[in-house]
């Protein structure tokens, strides 16, 4: 029984408080600096961007992870600064920060999981994180209210914060997973065991890391792994899964009613986090199936998804499949052009490779002015197939990027 | 001695005559058939795009070119209809085209090579094509003037003609080659023995099919293979390389000179493209060194053309590195983070992976303000080297290809 909803107090995993507070690092002003704080150690299970350029958080959060066995006590998170491409005195920052949050919270250093997002190149300006723990331990509490503060400062670009939860009824016992995440610009998330997508997700269930990597890997292939705004993987992506065990429930990675919920919080998440997208006036379900494999399914998504070509034409409403066709052609999958078939919606647009003799233009112009689609592509290869949720480009994308730093 | 130049009378190779008519493809209505006769059949090699799905008169190509063994009378040219994603309702209409052609000038029907370039998807209009070649035949010249008609009737959303051409001295011979192209958007050439770039080579050297082809893929390889505006390739990318052997000087694949000649007019056409390319207001030269591979340094190279984020920044005169460090670490190449040095120009703003001390953000976004820029970046990592020429994403790209069917 998974649904998502405003949190209210009753949906919140218990063992965990949450606060935000103003650290100074957003030239808005608005709150910066988030932090979750496990009751006792939870269990952890995280995924880092498979960029090759990682941010300094992301090297200190595999240090601590392999130092506590996958166990975290606090995590601090602050939007503004990316703290990537920082060399050394970035790490040192990190570091800095990570010690005087242990201290504050009474954890081991290796007990901490930090995170950035921002802009890439400046120094984090670790004193005003470290000024404003004080603060944070003032306002600490368990409830929806601060989980919802958590939600609003870690957002960069993003327009509204982004959660999900459900509730499950395990052997007796109520069990809560929460998540938020932020992100809107960047968007490629490729989790090799892999944002700037921040993702945090919470439950009260009990369960050993090993089983919570398992069914975190599981849940996010089908869902973060399966969006795509810009193309770009950030250096900075992060997807933590904390499991406080206050509920009393014990879970492990066999069970398919917790593993269930879990992938449809992320996939919630991950549609959230496209709907948000920066710029974005349509949000499109690709649909690919009878491709020679799934992998080949995920190739012809892709390139869809990251064709410049075929993401303007979604932003003019302009049934213009030819481009389709062409980024399905380049996208490296094996493919016989004159067995493609393509829908827009349940109007079939294309087949054997052409225009379908009745196209009705009009028709497919009027349903890609919905702010949401779906194509769905055929290849007539085999049974492999995916889902993929990806965003139009837009002028507007191009303004809010090209003014980033200036 | 290679010069690019506004093409004279003089300067055209001897065998070829020229035509460009009004067939009524266009909407706007200009001159949209151009056609190129070869006095006697012409040695020809040609490249055609890696994308899988491949427009009619490609397969159509390749096939006269087995039959005739690389021999081309006549090249005949539309643009308004790329004739791809037509089934064999377009490969039919390709071939009734190329049988008119062959009857007009007296050609056989596997000597003639044809393209198209506009939009996909559509039926291409055979009858206005044929129903245009007596015009064709009574405007045929071999003169400036009408090379000049071809240059432009072959363009789609160009804004101007693209031509360059050299006279060179071989054994007391003048041996003179022009080249034309077109192409402003879908332009990631990947010609592998591989546009819609469209780029016809004329020289009235006399060459063997053989050598002809060796030469055109070792200049192809350094010139349109190392360009990208938007990153998608086309399915109708064609080179043409067509020699008359009217200077009655034999060249063959080990003539410096000839093969030097040659990449510069490749050279020159493949910025040119660039430089007009779809809403562009600024022309990057990429200068990626020190990679593992020669491999490696154009896999940053693509990387980083590829990158909205770092095109965006770019149109945004926004000197972002954080950017092109994130775009270099999802290349795919090996790199180690903190080797990484970066020059906008001559100002050196990154350096181990990190800002530059002294780091002069105005005057690095006062140089970004140039049309024109150079990037260098080095990754310490061994001795692979490339040159790439890109743009900027504006948010006149997008209008453009919002707005292009409907």
């Amino acid at each position: 029984m998974t649904q998502t909803f405003v949190l209210t107090d009753d949906a919140l995993p218990h063992g965990f408080r949450f606060a935000a507070v103003k650290a100074g690092l957003k030239a808005s002003g608005n709150a910066d600096f988030a932090v979750a704080v496990a009751d006792q150690p939870a269990s952890a299970a995280a995924m880092f961007t498979a960029n090759r350029v990682k941010a300094a958080p992301l090297a200190v959060d595999a240090e601590h992870l392999a130092r506590s066995s996958g166990s975290v006590r606090v995590v601090a998170v602050n939007a503004g600064n990316a703290n990537c491409a920082t060399g050394e005195i970035g790490l040192a920052a990190c570091r800095t920060v990570c010690a005087a949050v242990a201290d504050a919270f009474g954890a081991a250093e290796h007990e901490v999981f930090p995170s950035s997002t921002g802009i890439i190149g400046v120094p984090l300006p670790a004193g005003k994180l470290v000024a404003a723990l004080p603060e944070i331990d003032r306002n600490l509490a368990a409830d929806a209210e601060h989980f919802s503060a958590f939600s609003r400062a870690i957002l960069t670009t993003d327009t509204r914060p982004k959660v999900a939860a459900a509730k499950l009824n395990i052997a007796g016992k109520t069990v809560r997973i929460a998540g938020v995440c932020k992100g809107a610009g960047m968007i490629f998330p490729q989790l090799v065991p892999h944002a700037t997508m921040l993702v945090y997700l919470f439950t009260d269930a009990a369960i050993a890391p090993t089983d919570l990597d398992t069914m975190l890997r599981s849940a996010v292939e089908v869902s973060f792994n399966r969006i795509s705004i810009d193309g770009d993987t950030s250096t900075n992506d992060t997807i933590l899964l904390l499991a406080s065990g206050a509920s009393g429930a014990a879970v492990n990675a066999q069970n398919a009613e917790f593993a269930g919920a879990l992938k449809d919080i992320c996939t919630s998440l991950a549609k959230q986090i496209v709907d948000d997208g920066e710029g974005v006036t349509h949000v499109v379900e690709l649909q690919i199936e009878g491709a020679a494999s799934d992998a080949d399914a995920l190739k012809v998504a892709r390139a869809i998804a990251h064709s410049p070509l075929v993401k303007t034409a979604w932003a003019g409403c302009d049934p213009n499949w030819g481009r389709l066709m062409a980024a399905t052609g380049s996208s490296g999958a094996e493919i016989e052009p004159e067995r493609i078939a393509i829908w827009l919606g349940n109007q079939q647009i294309c087949m054997n490779g052409g225009r379908v003799p009745d196209f009705d233009e009009q028709r497919a112009h009027a349903y890609l002015r919905n702010r949401e689609f779906t194509i769905r592509i055929a290849l007539g290869m085999g049974k492999g197939h995916c889902q993929f949720w990806t965003t139009d480009l837009t002028t507007e994308y191009v303004r809010i990027n090209a003014d980033y730093s200036t």
